[in-house]
């Protein structure tokens, strides 16, 4: 008998997406501290769009056309302009029904290297069960693409993918065939219960708390404070 | 108080040793299924050297000019050839006190892009408790390079890599830094009392069930049947 169930499978790191595109329709952009974070709190709190860049050059140019633009390198706010990438950022009265521009380290890298791909649409924590529900319905093959860290692979965001293909075979309509989807699986069961103390070793996490963001991180790391589902559309991100 | 403690790191493909290298004196290359465990089986059988080429063609122009030759591409030997990574190919009599040539689809392009290390040995879990030992004794830092599936991460390779890593974090005078690691460790610690059947959904090992190769899956996932510890010195895999 053929094996009906589509796939769920997870790549590490942007640079690796070019060995995994190809066969998924709907790739999830994850980038939990904080890029996919921000992106599902700003939609949440009534930003209408925003259009992620690579470059902070792409990011200046829209800057000086009179755009909210926010930019972050290394966790930081980059310097000339107003807001980087904590989901907090987002929250002000002022943001809402407005269009942003954000270019950060690594997730709008991750969204750059997705971007032909059939469905674009972005997933963190805030988000998990929603989109989760979401994927189960669309009979499509699927990849969560992590954003890692400066083309590393990190923690958080495989967990989070870990969840997401969780989730999806235990509706058995999916199933994982790559080691990264077997590991990501596994990393996720054994972080489930407590994802700050799984993380506390982290490498991202320790730059983070570095910075003073912890509280950036806790509300990163608590699931389903969302419904939205941010889906890339002619190079905008907006609601779905 | 400066942290005196050596860094132990695990790299998961050789695509990404770009990423690491530079900070490490020693790499440990790491193919469990099967390349590494079969050239610390040839020289636990008595090999004196071992000449690891990338190419099918440098191969082929060793096999020209007289040398005992093996190579294996997607788990199965290739035409013209006579052995290709299996461990017991190695076992035999007449092997002894040879030099021989491999090419092998990851472990021999492991090994290259690593070569240019100040130290690069070879760990499988046939010699994991002789090369831990040794590699704690040398007060170096140390990256475990996995070889991976056709450059994807793999399972088998990682949790190998976690086990030396758990070992010389164990003794006190190693920490690992990277999430990568990181994950390495936690993936060994939930697989080791079960290789076999940790690994059963493993890409890699479903692949080479396929070929009927179960045999040789169950020696390679065995620990510490060797002390013998590959080393490569002028291009040459010698016996440490």
């Amino acid at each position: 008998m053929l094996d009906q169930r589509k796939r769920i499978e997870v790549c590490f790191t942007p640079g690796e997406y070019a060995y995994y595109k190809d066969e998924f329709e709907i790739v999830v952009v994850i980038d939990v501290l904080r890029a996919t974070s921000a992106m599902c709190a700003a939609f949440d709190n009534g930003i209408l769009s925003i259009i992620p860049v690579p470059t902070i050059e792409e990011a200046l140019e829209y800057k000086k056309k009179g755009y909210l633009v926010g930019a972050e390198r290394k966790g930081q706010i980059v310097e000339g302009f107003d807001f980087g990438n904590s989901p907090f950022s987002y929250m002000k009265e002022e943001f809402r029904g407005k269009e942003v521009v954000l270019t950060t380290t690594n997730g709008t890298k991750s969204l750059e290297v997705a971007k032909d791909a059939e469905t674009v649409v972005v997933g963190s924590f805030l988000n998990l069960t929603a989109l989760s529900k979401w994927l189960s319905k669309q009979d499509k093959n699927i990849l969560c693409l992590c954003s890692g860290w400066q083309d590393k692979f990190n923690l958080e965001d495989t967990i989070c993918a870990g969840a997401i293909s969780d989730f999806l075979i235990s509706t058995g309509n999916f199933i994982s065939i790559e080691d990264s989807s077997i590991a990501a699986k596994y990393l996720f069961l054994s972080a489930k219960d407590n994802y700050l103390g799984y993380l506390k070793s982290s490498s991202h996490r320790r730059r983070l708390k570095h910075l003073n963001l912890n509280e950036d991180i806790k509300y990163c790391l608590t699931p389903d404070q969302t419904d939205v589902i941010p889906i890339l559309i002619n190079g905008k991100l907006i609601k779905l």
